[in-house]
């Protein structure tokens, strides 16, 4: 692993200028280089921190997260990233708050954004409010610094939102970085984003595009399979074939989940729902019609029924490259017989691939924490040899 | 804008010996020489921040929450201000606690401050309530430490109480004094303190007598105006009738919002549901009476109906001085046709006033931290020259 | 009281050698040297910040809380302990989490700890259950340790499971040291563990196991009294028979209150509900027989009225040493006329009281810092001198 000096040498390479003031929302709207950028400060603060050096940047701040739906391993990973850099959390909870109805978005953000330093959100239930909220929250407190009233601009982070799922997607990056030795062995290598089967209905579809929206970016052989229906968005599915393009990879679609999982080096295996039916859905619910709601879902887990093969079963990972490819999920999965009776996994292959997988979710902590770091810092790796030099301890060692 | 310097000699040259080991209940409570110093502490810990000097005077300690009405704007403002000061916020949620029934306040308010520095409490439903409820507390901290079972005694902020919202009123002041260029210029002003219709029931009064309350201490004009059978509490009326007399100022009453208006140069526009109404709804709520709190409330969403021409319009606008009274109100306010058919505001003045509006809400976290400070230094002026003299960064700069 | 460098060098006496990297939970697992290292830190803790002297062994860190019951106490004295430290606490609420049915404790459990130091965990509810439940959590993040997903291995404080209140013993212990005057006293001195009758049902078992099983460690005449048919669990009345024989004092039982508060020297009296009875509600529960557990509710109410004499009353309490034992709960208290018709406690002894009660309660946070720091530390008396030494103020003092 590289050691802390080649990582500096690395992240002083990269031309992080706009990141700077800035906010982290999809992979698509970062270069490559702001990409590489926050997995390779990422790792620094985690070798600080393996070398109990601390890496708090703020004396006082909050770091104020809205999460518009349940959450354990992102709000955890916010609140870990937040504290490592020496910010307090302050949830705003919209039950046990007082956001009239009408009350604008400038004015709700601007009112928690006195004394914060980074704004943290989730919003990923509704296809196009998600991404449209998180503009609104950057616009209004940028409007409201330039007007004199915040004296400092919090910066956003994605933390999931209707299209993407940024922090998830690098993190998942930066572990098949890990796993295979380096970004530059990323090139050629096949990874596939696969539909599964879940008893469960209405599952985002932002971490699949996420996986196909960030892997086309570095050359590697992008594959999405799922059943006909459950296409994602088809903006992303062109934004992947450009991305494929200009980085020397490929994206390729197919029915056949077979033939997507053969010679695959990586398996990416989840279930969500068909973008169609995630548009109507937000539709119907802007409509107030929640009998067809209902009836929708009644559908849509029907209509999963038919799909119950499509799961990564030990027969599916046996035709991966050498039947080893590395799987990958952002958990919590549906297990066959442990979480579910039929699920997105074999619990066999869940349990073979379990410390890998906690693994894969260590990484998200770290990336939430070097996004938030370089929307701090003109000169990233400078201040990070400056925390190296501080030589604070994070724990009292005796 | 006052120097730190500046700032430094007005502190100094106030009598804040009582404030220290002390609590912050109603302005009524205060000196002129306590409110003006919280007004000016308040800018000089906003001064630090904006110099990216480190306001930290706590190590760890808890500033304690307990909210017993819905939050957003004095919430975060307690939270910033203790996390200013290097405090962490830990809230009594009295759901999630195992309160019995019958405990009384004193074992409470000991159990959650044996490591408390400061305790903020939000109560301002119930008419005789909230008052007496921080005072129960103040009496059992005070108590519990003569006994020697508390090693430190929190000092209480008043987050709201069924009389007053000391955090608001003061945060209001401060913005009229930035507004105006400075407290000796406060003396003739007209300030209109003026019911509005709102669609929505039972508004507390304390903003309302917060402002009649404070701002007849320092020698302004204060009109207040409402319909008939809105009156607020006899007693805050003399007190300002009194404040007034003794401010070379003038407290008036009148039910005529246009003669109210007129001239003025400042505006505070916002409903509030009558004392009267008020102190029957706790009665009720006491006996358990909830089919005839129900019926109070249609009686009252009645009454305000006929009263929907009490509204800050252009119209109303056009009659103060010039045109151009600072309108102020605490936010959210029911804005006429975006969080309200009819409101308090038409939109295009409360558009046209949003930035003053945002920044009169950023003192809030300020005042609040101010009052903490006072409650504990003995020279106030010296801790700020101190932490100005420490120099310690806020957040790590390059 | 003892001094700083007395306690400094009681604690070096102690092997503790085996706490260093590990948890607290039962006090039975737990060797005597153990137990008095950890009322002998929690002391030093104390006199550091009596003498506002930082007690801060983190510069960052998370100490994450589970609460499957409602809290207050142990809540506010687990966030004052995690704050003294250094730590911020991060609370898994479950309700708000996205743990799906199934998912493993392992992958919670390494999910919240990528950044977690300490661990809290709360839950008492059903026989069999949490003791459990705490034990796969430490296995879980020791195998994740020692996996490599995790970098650091949170320490788990036991805050009341199905057989023991470690933190609640422990803190009483250290308030009846303090009363009477040294460890060294607690030979012979008679403690009764009393059941008390309160119109509430369902009470743990948890406090007064924990309470036969601590006090009969350090050679106290122990006796547990309560009506035929709430006997505790057998296994801890072994355990407390055996620990008498070891420490050269006594452990019985009686049914007669009377014969054990005779010359008693401490009154340690509350409700709980029979072994039996909390066994059967368990096995409803895994049966989702709910309509039987509300049977089981009702039998078990019927039951208790028919012992609404077993009460420490003022006659009762004329029967101890002198009339003079020191009256003990850990509150909150079923008072009788104040917070229940009739009750675990007269109103005029729990008054009497009043002090000692709240200063008993004053210990366990300091408790559960002294839990942590012992398993920080391989010599937590170097550890308390180097922080003396270092003399960082608490709070900024003039």
């Amino acid at each position: 692993m590289a050691n802390f000096e080649n990582l500096l040498e690395e992240i002083n390479s990269y031309n992080t200028t706009d990141m700077f003031g800035n906010d982290f929302m999809q992979t698509w709207h970062k270069t490559e280089d702001e990409l590489k950028a926050t997995l390779k400060v990422a790792d620094a603060l985690r070798n600080l921190r393996e070398r109990n050096i601390s890496t708090k940047i703020f004396d006082s701040g909050l770091g104020v997260s809205i999460f518009r739906d349940n959450s354990t391993r992102t709000r955890f990973s916010f609140a870990s990233a937040c504290n490592m850099l020496g910010l307090a959390v302050q949830d705003l909870d919209e039950k046990k708050s007082q956001i009239s109805h009408g009350e604008t978005v400038r004015e709700t953000a601007t009112m928690i954004s006195f004394m914060a330093d980074v704004i943290g959100i989730r919003d990923d239930m509704y296809i196009g409010k998600g991404d449209a909220y998180m503009r609104e929250v950057i616009e209004s407190v940028k409007e409201s610094q330039e007007d004199g009233i915040l004296e400092q601009r919090p910066n956003l982070v994605d933390l999931q939102d209707d299209t993407d799922h940024p922090t998830q997607a690098l993190a998942d990056l930066d572990h098949i970085i890990h796993e295979i030795g380096g970004i530059e062995n990323l090139k050629g290598k096949k990874i596939v984003m696969s539909w599964a089967y879940s008893p469960s209905y209405g599952k985002p579809l932002s971490v699949a595009q996420a996986i196909i929206g960030l892997m086309t970016r570095f050359g590697m052989d992008v594959t999405l399979t799922h059943p006909e229906g459950y296409e994602v968005m088809p903006e992303i599915e062109e934004l992947a074939q450009k991305n494929a393009e200009k980085s020397g990879g490929s994206f390729k679609k197919t029915y056949d989940m077979k033939e997507a999982f053969t010679d695959a080096d990586v398996i990416y295996c989840k279930s969500w729902a068909p973008f169609k039916a995630m548009e109507k859905r937000t539709e119907l619910y802007s409509e107030g019609d929640f009998d067809a709601i209902d009836e929708l879902e009644e559908e849509l887990l029907k209509q999963n029924r038919q799909h119950k093969d499509w799961a990564c079963t030990e027969e599916m990972m046996e035709l991966t490259k050498d039947g080893k490819a590395l799987y990958m999920h952002p958990l919590p999965a549906d297990i066959t017989g442990v979480s579910a009776d039929e699920g997105e996994v074999d619990a066999s292959v869940f349990d073979r691939y379990r410390n890998e997988l906690y693994k894969e979710a260590s990484y998200k902590p770290y990336v939430i924490a070097a996004m938030i770091f370089l929307s701090k810092f003109q000169l990233p790796g400078q201040a990070l040899k400056d925390l190296e030099k501080r030589g604070k301890q994070r724990h009292y060692d005796e």
